[in-house]
């Protein structure tokens, strides 16, 4: 009869009972909100850092400072990542490329002749201020302003969009970066 | 000259008050651990619903909850759901379509002969033991044992899988569900 | 004996003719690179449509078919989006609402009194130069230029990111769109 | 005037000729179907393996192989895997660590006494009939039919489900697999 087959006896269930609701491990592959601000953070810190490791080592010690923050911070190792950086013209805009993304950053890449290195402008403090996020699985989105501080007591304002993909190693990595001067008319 | 290009004022940054990072509004379309345990236990509680419908108000009334239940909790909405309950067999094993898992939960569909209504058996209590769970960003999958008892007292244990998926109004919707009854040699 | 409880007829295996891997229906969330670039078209002919509406039928007619084509083309019924169109200034840079949004596009609201209504600008073309393309699950994120051109034969480049959601029913709406003119210095 | 200050030349647009939409480099995280099939084919081929290893090389030789296979085939790299072989029992049914996997497939565990070792049992073909397959990200999911046919000729069918992640090696692995005997009444 079916109703004899299907019955379990308690006394097995009870033995399964390390395997409560509560007690159960969780795995989740997801992007929090608090891991998407710490990784904001990193990258300001990791631009004041750059900039001055240029002051105390100059462009040698800041390359190599700046190449260990993108291959840490970015997502180069996946695929071309989507970087507009504030300050690049056409026909050298996007910087897809991990090359392109150091030149952008310490400058001194006869490949990209206009970059004077944009972490090298004594960067003391960054701020930033989101406008929203967006979580979607192993992506984040953040959007809004980031106010930077130079030695001198200068900000400068950006608007500026993020991607975040979480990797299978646990870390957020930029998979896309847009950065604007604000417009003004 | 480029540093006076860059120079934002502070004033403007200030302006900019309402955007902290702490206030920012943060959308997830992820699902939380929660989320997916609140699912299981209503899972199990609109199997216990149906018995009772069945119970008040015979096979017609059992037939038009499990309709909403399904309608509601499983995702049949969206595409073919990857369902096989525990008490099917060839040629008719899996149930991809809404008629199919109508017809196991309350039987009475001459297509599927076999199916005599797996939830008008008197449940009276699900309880729901989670070997593990993952969560990766819309999806929750979760794996283990589900202990049924009907008004007897007789208990029955399943080994359960689920795929849940939250779609866009907020909803978790069973997507992938593979029942079976413990192996015994 | 467990080899005899294991052994299952190939007649049984027949009967499952219908579920050859070939056959079988596959059901996918995601997001393909046709639709991300039909969704792109898309938002282009939506600006070039809502100048002519503009010129045809005055700024009633533009707001009208604005309101549509952002229901339709962006996630504001998800959430906030990430906004940031090309010719706004703090403290009203950021666009996370839906009236945030028209205001741009269309103007006429006294809430957004530096907007004069983006759309109505004279568009007559489109194009759409894609750096790169992500896809990463139900979203795609792309950066590139847009180039405009207004009824005067005058272009207008803008570097544009926007990351498209693929909602439950299929579509493809933006949920991140930032636009910025090309830095000069 | 913002008018002149919008205009771009068609001449810089131009210049940005190799970033046409049809150009553009697209990465995609996402699985496809045609991996998910490749990823069910290699389990089977994989199974058949180890039992030719087996037979020519006894339980060493399989384990060993068995080992490989578990560190290329399944995310215990990840976190628990949700894996429900198809004759495992309580209190061992769920196998979410690889000791308990490589337990069930080649036997000699003392902490697992009761398994024989499933891929020791002489298999020489695998057959996967899939009802329907979902795709969700880098997520995707089987259920059906896997018929496995043994040296003298006989087969087993068996119910499973497979959930397949994408590792960012652009790899499939099984995260989540529960197999099970069809119901018999």
């Amino acid at each position: 009869m079916r109703a004899t087959r299907l019955a379990i006896m308690l006394a097995a269930a009870m033995a399964c009972g390390p395997l409560s609701a509560r007690e159960a491990v969780t795995y989740s592959a997801n992007v929090t909100e608090a891991e998407v601000l710490a990784a904001q953070q990193a990258w300001g810190q990791a631009l004041v850092s750059i900039s001055k490791a240029y002051e105390s080592g100059g462009r040698t010690a800041a390359t190599e400072l700046a190449g260990k923050v993108i291959d840490e911070a970015y997502g180069y190792n996946l695929g071309p990542v989507l970087f507009k950086p504030t300050l690049t013209q056409a026909p050298q805009t996007f910087r897809t490329t991990r090359d392109g993304a150091l030149a952008y950053f310490v400058g001194g890449d006869e490949d990209y002749p206009n970059d004077t290195g944009f972490a090298l402008k004594g960067w003391t403090k960054v701020e930033i201020r989101n406008a929203a996020i967006h979580i979607n699985g192993d992506l984040a989105s953040t959007m809004g302003n980031v106010i930077l501080t130079n030695k001198d007591g200068t900000t400068t304002t950006v608007d500026k969009t993020w991607n975040f993909k979480k990797t299978d190693d646990g870390k957020l990595r930029i998979v896309l970066h847009h950065s604007s001067l604000p417009y003004s008319n």
